[in-house]
Parts: C-alpha cells; structure tokens; sequence
C-alpha cells in the first residue's frame, strides 16, 4: 500500500506568526493529484449531507477528496486562485471568507498556544503537515506538562472536489450548492477549514475542554462561491462539579450568542446535550456548551456568522484561564486521580465509539490518524464495576451528567 | 428512561459449580416480557446476517430480543421448555445442544476460572446477572491481581426471538432458518450461547489473550431445531514478540483445527488476520489466532464441529498456562511497561473503533456495559507521535503487526 502519510516538518510557532503576517514567504499549497477514487466518496456524502457534526482536529474527512480530472491549465482550481490572492495581497476584510477564515483560525492557534504555554510554563510541538491530495495543516500538543496531561490546538484548511452522489446529499440541506443550475454537475469545488482543541489536566478537579469552529465552501463553475455554512462548538468535562465553574463557562457562551442571537443559545445547548451523549452509558460526556451546524444565510448573513463564531473562539482563553486558574493548583488525593482516570475511560469511549466526526475520520483512507486521536487523554483507566459512594463528590458528578442542568 | 440494568448478585464459584453439578437447584430463567419494539431491531439482523463477528463477552446483541406477543399459556417458549428439561434430568449426550453448549461452557468457565486463579494467586469476582428481557449469564472478573491487570471470563445463555426482517436477512447463509417452509414466519425463536475471555497480564513480556466460543440455533414452529451453527476462536496479542510463544499458540491451535479438517486452520488464521485488523493504524491487533463463524451442517455435521468447539476452547488453559509461566515473571523496565500501556491504548481503539461486537452491543439499547467492556485494559495510554527507535524489539513487534506471519 502506498504511504498516505503526509509531510510533517517541525516549526517553530515565531516562525509561523511571522509568515501568517508576512504573505510573501508563506508556503504553496501542494497541488491535487489525479484520482479515479471518487466512487469511495460516497460516506463522505453521507457524512456532510446527513449529520450535524464536528470537522474536528485534523479535518479527517478531507482527506479523501482527489480531483476527477487531471488539472487544466487554462482552469485555475479554487486553491491555485486561493494561492495567487495569497501571494499578491494582504487577506482583509474584504478577501473570500475562506482566506479570511484560514488566517484567523492560524492567529488563534498561536494565541491560544500562548496562553495555554503560560499557564503550564511549557512548550507546544508544533508540525505543520500537508496531504498528498491537498491541503494541510498544523497541530500543536503538549505532552506530560506541569499542568496539561496532555493539550492539543490543531488548524487544518484544506481544498477537495465533492462528486455527484455528495452533491446529491447534500442539497438537501443546501439549496445554493447547486446555485439553481439546471443540471447537478459532476463534481464541485470546496474549501473546508477549521480550528480543534483540546485540553486534558493534571488535577482532577480542572474540567477537560473541547472546542471546534469551521467553515465549509464551495465554488460555482465561474470560481465565485456557493454554499457557505459555519459549525463548531465547546464543551466542558469535569471530573468534578464546581458550580460556579459550570455557570462562568455556559455564562460565557451564552452571552456571546444573545449579541447575535437570543435563539442560539438555548437551542445550542440543546443539540450539545444530545450529542455529546454517551449513550451506552446512559450519561452525558460532560457538562454541555453549544453546540451547532449548517449556519447558512438562513440564520443570518455570513458577515454577521463569522463574526459569532470569532467571538466565540476568542472567548474561550478568558474563560478557561479563569477556570484553569481555581482549580489547577487545588489539592488532590490518590482516589480523585483515580476517579479522574475512569472520566477519561468514559471520555475515550465516547470519542471513539459515538463521536461521528471520529469514527468517520479513522475510517477514512489514508487518515493523519496522530492528529485525528490527538484528543486521546494521555491516560485512561477502565475498572470493572466501579461505582462511586453513595453521596459522594463522583456520585454527584454522575448526577448532574444524567440529568442536564440549565447553568444561566 | 425505565433501568434495563440486570440484577446482579454476588456467587461464590464453588456454588455455581454444585448448581451445575445439581439440576434440582438450578435459578429459573426470567420470563420474557412482551414488547412492541421488533421494529428497531433491523441493526440486529444487519448483524447477524452480514458479518461474521464475536458474540462477545455478555452477548449483548440479544439484549434486544423481547417477544412480539405475549406467551399464550398452551404454548410454551424455547427457554420454558430447556427450563422443565434442565429441571426433570441430567443433561447427556443425548440432550438437546443448547443445552449440552450451555452445560460445556459453564463448566469450562469453573476450569479456566480455577487454571487463572492459580497463576495469580487472587480469587475472581463472580457476578451472575439476568436479562429483564430473558436469558442472562455469568461474569468472572479477576482485577488488579498478582499476575493479571484484569482477566474476565464470561458465559452467557439467552433467548429470545427474531423478527421478520432479521429472518428475511439471515436466510441468505442459512438455509435452513425458516426449514423450506413456502411462507416466512412473522418471528423465530432462538437459543444463543457462549463463552468470551480475556486475560491482560500485568508483565509487558506476557501476551494479552482473546477467545471466544459460541452457538447459535433457532426453533422450528413444531419446537424442533432448525438453524444453528458454531462461531468462535483465539488471538494473542503480544507487546513483545517472542516467537516460541507465537509458534506454541499457533501450533495448539493448529494441531486441534488438523484433528477434525485440514483446510480449518489456514482459513480461520487467515479470516483472523482481517478481522482483527486495526485498519486506521494498518497493523493487526496483535499475532492472530484463529477465526471462524457459521460453522454448521454446510461443514461438518452437529456432532463433529461440538467436538471441535469443546477441543479449541479446553486448549486454552494447557497453553496460556505454558506462556504465562514463561512470561509473567521476566524482569522489565519503565520503558517496557509504557510500551505496554501503548499497546493497550491500540487494543482499546480496535475494541472501540472496528470490534463489530462491541459495537452492536453498546448500541443496542439496554446493554450490561460492564460485561461488554470487561475486555477493556486497567489502564491505557495514548502518546502523540509516539514511534518505536529503529532496530528496537518495540519496533520488531510493529514489523510483524504490519506484516502477519505463518507460524506453523
């Protein structure tokens, strides 16, 4: 079998910023190959067209996303139109969302870098990758630090072809992807890009936090674009249940959705609820956020959407710093680590058994499978019919897992 | 949400063993309760119609399995019937395999029970557990023990009934399932049974093993057999690989398949090697083994494949007797034993991610997780990037993981 392994290359994250602002040196994209793989696309139609889910870290589900044909070159693809605007110009407010989205989702990860390297006083390993097949790139984890277990921040933005039978799919819930053409085209063009965290603490009484926020694109035959939607999400896992922490984090979010919308919030936290639900164990994974898909100009214009989501992603240092800094220097005994430790077993168990965005991923071809399981806990322990103590601090946690609260 | 949980209640072994040994003390099984939920059942004929998979540890997929009406008193059901069976008589070979399959593994799981507790020197825990919807089973979990992170050992006898659809899907490998009748019944009986172990030594140098056996039968209207058939079989996964231990495995395995049909082992092996593939990583879960499944009258008659059964699985304890007493006292290091907890970590992902029988289980509604996910490690770790240094007996393990061999 040939290798599907994508490049990895060690950067520095200075280096990085300096070429996020500095256009001229940034790297080209590698170009597509050709592929007659488009028959096998056909989860991948499922996947988008059918479920409200997450891109998550390593955008798995573009990795198999080949063109048909073999690349024109009086046609330029929407990556090599992408590559040129990139070379020639500043990304500004008034470039395609897809650059401007790429550019701010790379200034987070390094923001967000930085702040989880200050409070842990520990350096990320940062690999830049690119896939044979387009795109690419850049996951950030900190391992065994004085604070972390083990964190993660990973971007991706990535081109592809959508063939027909996803077309097809996805329609349904996107009018625009065939812009009222007469006849369904063979294939169409799309960029997808989106930022992934994850962050597992040492103390057990400091929550582990996920959080995803993507774009998805594609491109009408005359390169302008055609369906656009926004999703993402966050959501906090406590070992144990702080309730001011609970109500700051849901607070936090609710407050940045009621500026855009006073709908979003309750019916976000609804579809967070439902699913991050571990099903088999009758229990939520943790204690809720938002959750959401499919944003379009149905909910409101792509200016006003992309602003929410910058918000929300830019919430997430003030409030997890807040939390981080109540609770990861709090005392701890040999029984609370172990309890933490059953919390990452049932945490693994919902990533790889329900998480549709993982599965989905792991199951794709040729998957950067270290970036797709980068949400791993570094640790995780399964015990035989542990139950926590009548009363207790773990059954209370239990409680509040198998009967959401409303928090604010 | 009404609780499906089992009751559970603590045995000693010895009096599961007198019971076994004593008809006239035997449990009465639950009576099955009447339900209207056939029509979710289409996942379960999926299951057993198109894939060849393990029953696993607590047979979860027939948890599902509630009848359609409720029981007419002049009529009585597969399990009443066996019930008055195992109440009136000793059970000989001249009884029905349900119950002489039940009676076989419940007496191999007192024997493998009693070879494990030897090694480890700790007793195992003993939960007999029923199912409100009928049947129920025996689980044995050693934990945190001497020799043996965990080591579970679980039996499992239910019944239940198969709608139309999972009829109409099982039909195509068993012929015999509706026993050339011109009409399709509206539900079958059936009668399914096994025993599922798992052994995760506590040495890195001691290999983790699987094995499964089980049956599988429905009942004609007039209450005689119709379909069955035997499944089942063994793998060894090794952190370290020593090939003597590899070459035992195999040959015991290959020295019971020889005895009753020379093409059995190099089919099972080979249908081992691609079951237990963990696809995402492109390595086998760990050396193989054997596999097989709907083993019936299309093989060999009823008789000659129990034999094979009883023969593969009373194999187990002379053989990873014989590993274990090599192994489980081998000096080893940090660096060994965090391999080892890597090598768990992939273990989990194969069991999470690509076990169809996990998979089903957790999914069907009202599973005893606990039994499911008895074959989960203590404890697991997941290390970014983690790669083996070139020329390393770490790295000699990947090579036969990515490349499976012929022992024998």
């Amino acid at each position: 079998m040939a290798s599907r392994r994508p490049l990895l290359r060690l950067f520095e994250l200075s280096r990085i910023q300096s070429r996020l602002n500095n256009p001229s040196c940034r790297r080209t994209l590698s170009s597509f190959s050709a592929s007659s793989e488009a028959s096998q696309l056909t989860p991948l139609a499922r996947y988008l067209g059918v479920t409200a889910l997450s891109l998550l870290i390593a955008t798995p589900l573009f990795y198999k996303t080949a063109v048909d044909e073999p690349l024109m070159l009086d046609a330029l693809s929407l990556a090599e139109r992408d590559q040129q605007t990139k070379r020639a110009e500043e990304i500004t407010n008034a470039s395609p969302m897809r650059l401007r989205m790429e550019k701010f989702i790379k200034e987070q990860q390094v923001e967000i870098v930085r702040a989880l390297e200050a409070i842990d006083g520990t350096k990320f390993r940062v690999d830049e990758w690119q896939r044979k097949e387009g795109g690419g790139g850049i996951t950030c984890v900190l391992q065994e630090g004085k604070v972390f277990e083990k964190a993660g921040v990973g971007v991706s933005a990535v081109y592809g072809t959508l063939p027909k039978a996803a077309i097809l799919k996805m329609r349904a819930n996107h009018k625009n992807l065939v812009n009222g053409a007469n006849e369904i085209p063979e294939s169409i063009e799309f960029f997808a890009a989106g930022l992934s965290l994850i962050c597992h603490p040492r103390n057990p009484m400091a929550p582990t936090i996920h959080l995803n926020y993507r774009y998805f694109e594609t491109a009408n035959p005359d390169g302008s674009s055609g369906a656009w939607w926004f999703g993402g999400g966050s959501d906090l896992t406590p070992n144990y249940l702080f309730e001011e922490d609970a109500i700051l984090f849901h607070k936090s979010l609710k407050d940045t959705c009621d500026a855009h919308n006073k709908e979003f919030y309750p019916k976000f936290k609804k579809w967070c609820d439902e699913y991050f639900y571990n099903k088999h164990r009758r229990e939520s994974r943790g204690i809720g956020g938002i959750f959401f898909d499919d944003l379009d100009e149905s909910t409101a214009d792509k200016e006003s959407l992309f602003a929410f989501i910058q918000e929300s992603l830019k919430s997430f240092v003030p409030t997890y710093t807040t939390i981080m800094n109540r609770r990861k220097d709090m005392p701890f005994n040999e029984k609370e680590k172990e309890w933490q430790q059953i919390r990452r077993g049932r945490y693994v168990e919902f990533n790889l058994v329900h998480d549709r965005g993982t599965a989905f991923g792991l199951n794709t071809p040729g998957p950067r499978v270290e970036s797709i399981l980068m949400s791993m806990p570094l640790t995780a322990t399964w015990k035989y019919m542990y139950e926590p103590e009548p009363g207790s601090r773990e059954e209370k946690l239990e409680e509040v897992l198998r009967n959401p609260k409303e928090w604010v």
